[in-house]
């Protein structure tokens, strides 16, 4: 996948970063990473890919360059404004592509993790937001700016006022500034910062210790997360009880509590 | 307005704080800015007003003595005991005609900024939960105290559990006690706490800022916000995807956009 | 009730630690508190009937020896494999009896207040989840580990989601490790932290300042909150201006709003 045809090198690297552990990085330095459709495109077929690869147990999204990823790729966009209907269709398959992507991160069965040495903004904040859990180091920082250019920053919103207080998402929104990385970790944003160098690293570590779990109950759970988060209590329960009974009757619930009692290490099956 | 007809002060004050910025602010210090129904009345007039007002970008509400606001006007409320109904009729539309203009501030096109010199209780403390952002002097503090005489901060919760974390909310609302500014910014209720003194000028900066963006844009954002975040993921990712696409259409998004390519300030048409 | 015939010790201790505040005490400490069918049975049932105790104003949760609880009794679980189903029919039971107990607890009328001197993992932190407030000790911990023994926490986590931020709530059920006390209260899972041997006390002192409200007042509010916050914001408010429009109706309101005007104690009827 490349980003145009004097530029040989792929807008997304894909890697085993160790066993179990697939590396995505973000190849646009020189365009700060933006989210062009051709991005979009490749993160959504990677993460569906890699979803549904056994071998792959959790994902990091990473970037390479000082900024994690700037968002959608304006310049992308303003080149459409001279299409007969003003832009219209591109912008809609562009917003609905883009939302399909992040909804693909929320659907994956493989935990995904944010790896943020730099700046996100806008739906590149959205991307930090949207992952399951997010590493940011201490030179990171995070806005959804679009308010400043007219734009305002809907679609990242709906994954930002998921993650943090209502106020704070608002104060983002409205006035389009940045937040450091140490407000971020305060306010739910990202669960850890690290000095800058170790981001990554950080992020294989948590990727690590979910690859040594069982991948058939990391994808029950991280699926039911998702659906009970949005249902009212009393249906919440029902729901997540079946969804007990259902991982109870695996061979990885039976084996994994059985090693348990037995004091000794597990050997899932994925099954 | 006018609290009474030996009481020649308005109810409220209405200014224009700064080009673009109105400040609205309850005067009725003596009766702790209790919100009577002429009260509930006029913001609820006023925010519709300033909302429609092509001239106004935001709103600061501020309030005149050493309480913000100490909610619902008991001796009012009390008063209307002796109605042949034992005041149900008076209370309903009490309670209606507050949580509507509660809603008006929710509904209304314009940011709208709590400045808290003081204390801040029951739908006193709901209106600070209710306006958009917030920013509270050092001797500000927030309580729903309702519990202690009988009448359980029931409306205010509905704002103040959308603001901070429901343990939270819940010993707030069961215990009755004060939280200080300090914890409240913790918690997420308001946004910024500052000097006592300068809590005005903090919030009319916040609305200064918000006042240099395209009115078009932060009318279709802040309406994005609430409508997206009662509604499951998928839905909402949905709905702002295609208010993102509307937006782009506006000639604001293409003005922003370009001078942002270009490296200029934007002139904003508000449409 | 007894954990089996030879063990003469009751598994929840019910006492009344002082006037108006029922102390409920898990009582398997040889078993860490695990919530065999028979303990939730019990804490289902002790919760409906102190909630239907007139003297009875607040409960608290609190266990003897190390650990709060452990989770569900994965023994017993286990010894199931070996029924013609495999199981099926005792976990959906066991599963469905334990939402049972939890719903119980967001359905008493009372408020219910955990004291959590040690650890609590999988349904043990989902029980403090779910009490409507918590105290820990500085030595209290909390964990949803069940991904480790294949067995995800899908039931802890609808009480976990809906009290800590979801990236929080995410890293604690993907990675299964400790969340520390003072984790637990940055973070929203419990409101305070106390000293080892005080944690009783801190929690006692709670529900006697709560057993000092009117008790009509407090069920009023405690079922709308759940009510409330599980619904739109418009319906919300319609339904919360009802709720207390029928409050002011209640003779203790009426009791209340006197007494805060006349400056002197209410005397509650509780009606």
């Amino acid at each position: 996948m490349q980003d145009n045809l004097s530029d040989t090198a792929p807008l997304l690297l894909v890697e085993e970063a160790e066993a179990g552990v697939a590396l995505l990085t973000l190849n646009r330095p020189h365009a700060r990473n933006a989210l062009s459709r051709e991005l979009i495109a490749v993160i959504h077929r990677e993460i569906e890919r890699l979803g549904g690869d056994p071998k792959v147990a959790a994902i990091v999204l990473a970037a390479n360059g000082k900024v994690f990823s700037s968002g959608h790729d304006l310049k992308e966009l303003t080149a459409h404004r001279s299409d007969s209907d003003g832009g219209l269709a591109f912008f809609r398959d562009t917003m609905q592509a883009c939302s399909a992507m992040m909804l693909a991160i929320v659907a994956c069965p493989k935990p995904v993790i944010a790896a943020v040495e730099g700046r996100a903004t806008a739906a590149g904040c959205q991307l930090v937001a949207t992952c399951d859990l997010a590493v940011a180091s201490e030179a990171a920082d995070f806005a959804t700016p679009g308010v400043n250019i007219g734009l305002f920053c809907s679609t990242p919103m709906v994954a930002l006022s998921r993650n943090v207080p209502r106020k704070r998402a608002m104060e983002m929104l409205l006035l389009g500034e940045a937040l450091s990385a140490a407000d971020a970790v305060n306010y739910g944003l990202v669960n850890r910062v690290t000095p800058l160098g170790n981001v990554r690293a950080e992020a294989i570590g948590m990727a690590r210790a979910i690859a040594a779990k069982s991948k058939a109950t990391v994808a029950i759970g991280k699926a039911a997360f998702y659906r009970q988060i949005d249902i009212p209590l009393g249906d919440a329960y029902a729901f997540a009880s079946e969804v007990m009974v259902e991982n109870m009757m695996k061979l990885d619930a039976a084996e994994g509590i059985c090693a348990f009692i037995e004091k000794r290490a597990p050997d899932w099956k994925d099954a």
